[in-house]
């Protein structure tokens, strides 16, 4: 079954409300985040950015990924920000699937399965679960590669993902990739 | 700012697994909705019913409605069953807004606000109040008029939904419809 | 490749501006339209009929069905008519692709080609080559199955689809259904 | 009445099939798509470039200006090509409304009319229109701001969206902006 690396929201400037408690999740989820962005090329598994463009419609891939990297957190976001040419989409609302290219191009590429890690796991992680699950996607949210703000959420979010959308939630590590 | 009442999935034949705890949940949760669907009419408030066809694409309002008047709990289902004419939208997956003509219909209708009664809390009612969210509705989900399965989940989401998607979670007494 | 039958907008009151050029038109069509419908079950064939439903939200396949048989032209709605149980979605704009299940049913049911008819051809058949074609469908729309009002639109409608969405508009009764 | 002025396809490296007639009908057009773009900014009509992408999900606007200015018409792309910050949406197939952000950009901006220019008139510039009709959006498509491959098609498109779908054809030179 063909999967897709999806890594959503991680450039981000963190001047947001909650940003602090964000950002200490981000910092423990980041290992296991780039454990796998750097196993996906060799892999052979396409990696796909969907990011948030925060109302900038003339802000593509190089001005989000700068503005990020300018922001309060540019420790998270180097090491994790998309190389020139990477895949990416811009999305404006909290799901990476909702009025994007998302769906076509993983139908295009003829991917069944898509791993999502980034942020935030009881919001946008969430809502693109389920949005894959209903266009019966299969997904996987390698749950030590996800952040959160609200702990019972996330935890909730996560216990969701795996009852109602058959999310496999293995660690990054055990996680496969093709 | 007009509000739709949207009445999800209560045309339900219950022989699914979990079944018996949701007929538990909804039996409780009826009353409040009878007491919205009541007073939909004379505040002039459009009332939809959005309801899974359960993948039969030969079956409309009626058909629906009869099957689930024959199934495991006639009771919870004759006293919300719609009549003759009543909006009707069928959907096939979770969400009421995914690949439905609903957003076309919320629109003409010039609405600006759901209230959302019916099942699942944590499935069908959190995803559509999430898509609702997502294309800048505003949402209410009367807390009493709404039934779950698990209630650590359908409490989760009821959270998610107050803090996330600044849902009114509102009882169905006190819950504006106009 | 399997196929499916799509008859679009046939049930018509027929009391619209032009309707009576449209009449004559699909007077002329229906022997092939009811030539493919009576092809399609046994060959196996699934068969959707797509239909405006005229901004009415409680109306279902019953009850447009019988107000087109009302109308203005039974003769030439009463032969296409679709029984009960005959797979139906509602429409409320001109393409059947336009927030409507059309497509989840398609890929559910594993087609890869339509095959279009019904009427207009220089409006919602069109229109619905050309969403059926972005989706990557193939399609078929048989000339002699489709009816228009003005016939130098309509031909250059077919011109448009044999062109540029890679339609196949072979006659009713040389066109392939599986 | 808010409008948009959207500049589609116009990035384009002409190395398709067709491209040498294309190009002529581009060099006649540009002049009025010119008019349209210089006249936006002061009138404070919001411009948004929708452009193919080619099939390269790595590509955003600087990729895509930067290879059509390659390709094999520099004389036609460097007069229209957008500037940094410019509004810009990528697709990858022909209605610029098909799985991209522009209704949401155009809902979000209360733009209420879009004022269509660029290539091809009886394809995407066709597409387009129709997609923006069935949305609800009032059309303007200026006939000489937009170029065409096959003339009688052309022809036929500008006829279809003028009594189709309400378009107003008004000569760049007479199009309102706001």
């Amino acid at each position: 079954m063909k999967s897709a690396l999806i890594v959503v929201d991680m450039l981000n400037e963190y001047d947001h409300e909650d940003a602090e408690i964000l950002v200490e999740s981000v910092r423990a989820a980041l290992p296991a985040m780039r454990h796998l962005v750097e196993r996906a090329e060799p892999e052979r598994t396409p990696t796909i950015y969907v990011n948030d463009n925060h109302g900038d419609w003339g802000a593509g891939r190089p001005e989000i990924v700068e503005r990020a990297i300018a922001g309060r957190a540019r420790d998270i976001v180097e090491p994790i920000a998309p190389a020139d040419g990477t895949w990416f989409i811009a999305k404006a609302r909290h799901s990476i699937f909702y009025e994007t290219q998302l769906e076509y191009l993983l139908r295009e590429q003829e991917v069944e399965r898509v791993v999502l890690v980034g942020q935030v796991t009881e919001q946008c992680i969430l809502y693109s679960a389920l949005d894959a699950y209903v266009r019966h996607f299969h997904v996987a949210v390698p749950s030590d590669a996800v952040a959160g703000i609200h702990p019972d959420l996330a935890e909730a979010a996560l216990r969701m993902m795996a009852r109602n959308m058959r999310a496999d939630l293995t660690q990054a590590q055990d996680c496969a990739l093709s």
